[in-house]
């Protein structure tokens, strides 16, 4: 048997000619492939002689659902990768290489376990082996936790195929070692612009289990509307859009076993103090300000609000402090997490113009400035937050607390800076700062960017003719997108966001999420806007977007990842389609460049 | 009872206060409502003393859809029009009318059709009026033609609306005269690139009869696929995209009723001579030619294609004609509309050097241009479209063959021409040309642009920071999108596409279509990249984009496009939401400027 060595899908020098058909998604860390070929899976048994404590039944559900997701998909892969074609005029030919069949079917996969009672939380091992031989007869998988085995199960799940003729096979023998390069890996979903309903969000949960994503950030409420229902409140849900579009204790409570089962966190966010209107309101008018002015984007002089709707909660009224504290404590004692975002993004300034409050503390000392403001804020809340939250509570804000023109004087180092603004600048400044960054810069990883605008009576669509120059709003420009363009998966992909940092910044960094603001979202796009796209972002986070000699192997995801695209759909996760089929069923027949290189370290 | 006189939802002087909560789209050419409030609505029959000829079931179906559309979904307006807000500090209050409850129940429809044979194609008459008085117990509609009386109904369907306790009501009285601005009013879905099932095109259908669109233009195939079972070649589905994504005859007849049975003509297009590889090649690889080239974007010089794969018809090699001949004559026996699309678009030169038989006939006579070969092809080519057509055939191309710079020297006068490029200009150059067009400029129609590039290994996303300069690739350029920025529902409505027309050559202009190109849409997004987008257009075309004192009407459509897209979603038709529902639940306050006529004419 002779075999060409080739550069094989996943980066690796593998022998190849007729490589293995499998191509998972995240590629793993280390993946070691034979020539032998596949051989037949037949009514795995899961057994374990580990305890894993009180997530036993987690880990025994968990395998039953990748076996279903096995046996009833039972997938054929939709996207094979194959070198790039020599096309006409020179005539072309590719060899196939016999390979012998293994005798011994797989029946069991045998898991083991080290520590079966570890919690799901930042920075909990995710670490997994994966191991099949021609005559073991069994899938080992070895995990130091259970959440590094519901990680190997995805990955077992787009090991075993269809033959195409109702029999299951695995290619073989595979030899996997795998853990995420970051511990913070996620998507943020906002359901204060629109709502959401749960089995939406589930979905979403699905699509980030199989893509090994392990954070949904869940920006719950903003001006627009509150969907939660809160204990010490329950007028609050006065300001849901309807009665139907509420989320109960017990939809927030569903939504975080659901995630929990996959390995997935749920942060919770309430967005303060500014992006506060819905909810607050109703619990007392004064604790809110500037909710009815008009956002004055067209006279910029006045503007109350980055978007309509306007509200801000007010710093300086002392009963804000109160209800932020019962709003937090109830969301606290249903949400598990260690984590909690308390927002901290735009202050507008002129929204406290409403407040008499605020305007009167400014009369008071005329050195005072919105810099000492959010100073105020921060002074104010963060005790309540991290007493309610106890010793294990680690909260998260937006950048913008610590480096916006009004910034707070003192933002506490141990709090996790989101950053959104200014690509590797804003996170370098951050990291150099001390603080641990979570990435989610616009100009990368925003999914709701390139729409056009949501505003309404907008003249600057009313134009007939390029007015020239340069590119131009209604012509190659945002067209009322202020983060267009929409960010393609090789935008994401591409992304060194640690590029220029020195590695004790580079430490800060504890991974990255892509955002999905709603503005213009809801039930029906929410999948295609943030699948297979998040998926490029799982696996960049999960094993890099670099092959082992540091190249970048954008070109080389295009067909795992057309190929994901499509059993993200067959596994009930809407998400949109990339290419021309054509595309997927010839491998680099739709790349730009014929040189395999072209996207450069 | 004291009215204000203000700016009703339909720009027109109403009385107002209390003003009607329906608002249907397309807003009528004439309504006039009176201020007596509404009736109920009970058990409503067709009544007709008219022959409908064969269209007799037509109508009955027609209106049962109708009936069980009302009863079935209970609406009520989702978005109502009111004036914008005073807001902070100036106080706020709103009075409210009480109006007469009237005492007779509209129990039935009564129909008059003048023509009820009228065939459904280009010109027939859609005209319609429709009346409500308190005491006629009936709503009366009158026609010219069914297909009017179709119109008639869906505005019916939107005029019916729950008072939210059980009970169909309807605003009274009511006068409606209406009828379209422009024939042709129209989107386009491509099967070519992707495959859509038939119950998504279907879907498509829904959502164009409900917004009074009476054209779905059918591109049926391209390079990428041939779906297309053909009755002479029905090997040509083996470029099918797979076996199930195949159009039967069955398929395809069935589209075309249930579109003609909602007065929607189905146009078919293939696009030749360019675009062509798929099907056609498993018929004879010698008729089309650079079907194995590289697309070679990388090296200009040699590029064969816009977008892969490459492919186009061999116009010199004799038996083309016959497979175009017969292809074109099974589809025409299965298509039922006398108008036909032939293509004619985005010819590449570099493609015909693959073609021994066009290299020749260049080399014989090295006079010979490129303008020549498409001369040939029109010479050669339009006899057996005519010729089978037979006396009622108009045929459709692109705009390309009679513009580009190797343009066809005589273009028949009688072809319709669809534009596409240049906005206003080619629209100027074609009418004073003499002929016909359908407009598709895609600056503002083309709802496909804005989701990056789809083409692979492409380095010039793998950028950290923004070089510089003006709007940037990457930084608020296009992002891949050669088309980019996405159209807005403004930047359709907005669009004045006869301005600076002549008269004579404004009576060219036969109306529009907004094409959605599927290089990256399948199933799954459809529906909400099309709509309500298209709904827009549907207005612009049937009654213009301004009010009766000429000022545009953009932002009096807003309330009328929001409550119209959950209408669409109520309806099955999947789509896409355009603001946070506080827009929807609050006119006005998500406008951009204060001052209700930023919108200029």
């Amino acid at each position: 048997m002779k075999c060409a060595t080739i550069l094989g899908p996943l980066g690796l020098l593998v022998s190849a000619v007729s490589a293995v058909k499998v191509n998972p998604l995240p590629a793993p860390r280390n993946i070691t492939w034979g020539s032998s070929g596949p051989i037949p899976i037949r009514n795995v048994n899961l057994r374990t002689s580990d305890s894993h404590g009180h997530n036993n039944a987690l880990i025994q559900n968990a395998w039953d659902r990748t076996w279903s997701a096995i046996v009833d998909l039972q997938w054929v892969p939709a996207a094979t990768e194959a070198p790039i074609p020599v096309f006409d005029p020179f005539p072309t030919g590719a060899g196939k290489t016999k390979r012998a069949s293994a005798a011994t079917a797989v029946r069991s996969v045998q898991l083991s376990v080290t520590d079966g009672d570890a919690d799901l939380q930042h920075g909990v091992d995710e670490s997994y082996t994966l191991e099949v031989t021609a005559t073991s007869g069994s899938v080992k998988i070895t995990a130091h936790t259970v959440w590094g085995a519901l990680h190997a199960f995805t990955t077992l799940q787009q090991l075993i195929i269809s033959d195409g003729k109702g029999n299951l096979i695995i290619e073989q023998p595979v030899k996997i070692q795998d853990a995420p390069l970051y511990a913070h890996r996620g998507v943020m979903v906002d359901t204060g612009r629109n709502f959401i309903t749960v089995p939406k969000i589930l979905e979403q949960i699905d699509g980030l289990a199989l893509s090994k994503l392990n954070v949904l950030h869940w920006h719950l409420d903003d001006t627009q509307s509150w969907p939660m229902q809160i204990r010490s409140y329950p007028q609050m849900t006065k300001d849901a859009y309807s009665t139907r579009e509420i989320y109960t204790e017990a939809d927030m409570r569903r939504v975080i076993a659901y995630a929990r089962a996959r390995g997935v966190r749920v942060i919770p966010e309430v967005d303060m103090p500014s992006h506060s209107s819905s909810g607050w309101k109703q619990v007392d008018p004064n604790i809110v300000t500037c909710i009815n002015s008009w956002w004055s984007n067209d006279d910029w002089s006045k503007h109350t609000a980055v978007e309509p709707n306007p509200g801000q909660l007010d710093i300086i009224y002392n009963k804000t402090y109160e209800v932020v504290g019962n709003v937090y404590k109830d969301l606290s004692a249903i949400f598990t997490d260690n984590w909690f975002h308390v927002g901290g993004d735009e202050l507008q300034n002129n929204c406290f113009n409403f407040s008499t409050y605020i305007t009167e503390w400014f009369a008071e000392d005329p050195s005072r400035t919105y810099n000492d403001l959010s100073q105020y804020w921060l002074d104010h809340a963060l005790p309540i937050f991290r007493g309610t939250g106890g010793p294990k509570r680690r909260l998260m804000m937006w950048e913008d607390i610590f480096i916006n023109t009004d910034a707070a004087h003192n933002v506490p180092k141990d709090i996790v800076l989101q950053s959104w603004n200014n690509g590797l600048t804003n996170i370098k400044n951050l990291t150099a700062s001390g603080y641990d960054v979570i990435v989610s810069s616009s100009d990368f990883l925003y999914l709701d960017c390139g729409f056009a605008g949501f505003v309404t009576n907008d003249p600057r669509y009313d134009v007939m003719t390029n007015p020239g120059g340069d590119v131009t709003f209604n012509f190659g420009g945002n067209g009322g997108s202020w983060c267009a363009p929409y960010k393609s998966w090789q935008r994401i992909y591409d992304y060194d966001f640690t590029a220029n940092l020195t590695a004790a910044e580079a430490k800060h960094v504890l991974g990255a999420e892509a955002p999905l603001w709603s503005e213009q979202v809801d039930d029906v796009t929410i999948s295609s806007k943030m699948w297979p796209r998040a998926a490029a972002l799982g696996e960049m986070l999960w094993s890099g977007n670099r092959d082992a000699s540091g190249q970048k192997r954008t070109t080389q995801l295009t067909q795992r990842l057309l190929n994901f695209r499509e059993y993200l759909v067959a596994n009930g996760v809407m998400a949109t389609n990339l290419v021309p089929k054509y595309c997927l069923q010839h491998p680099h027949a739709c790349d730009l460049y014929y040189n395999q290189t072209a996207v450069s370290p």
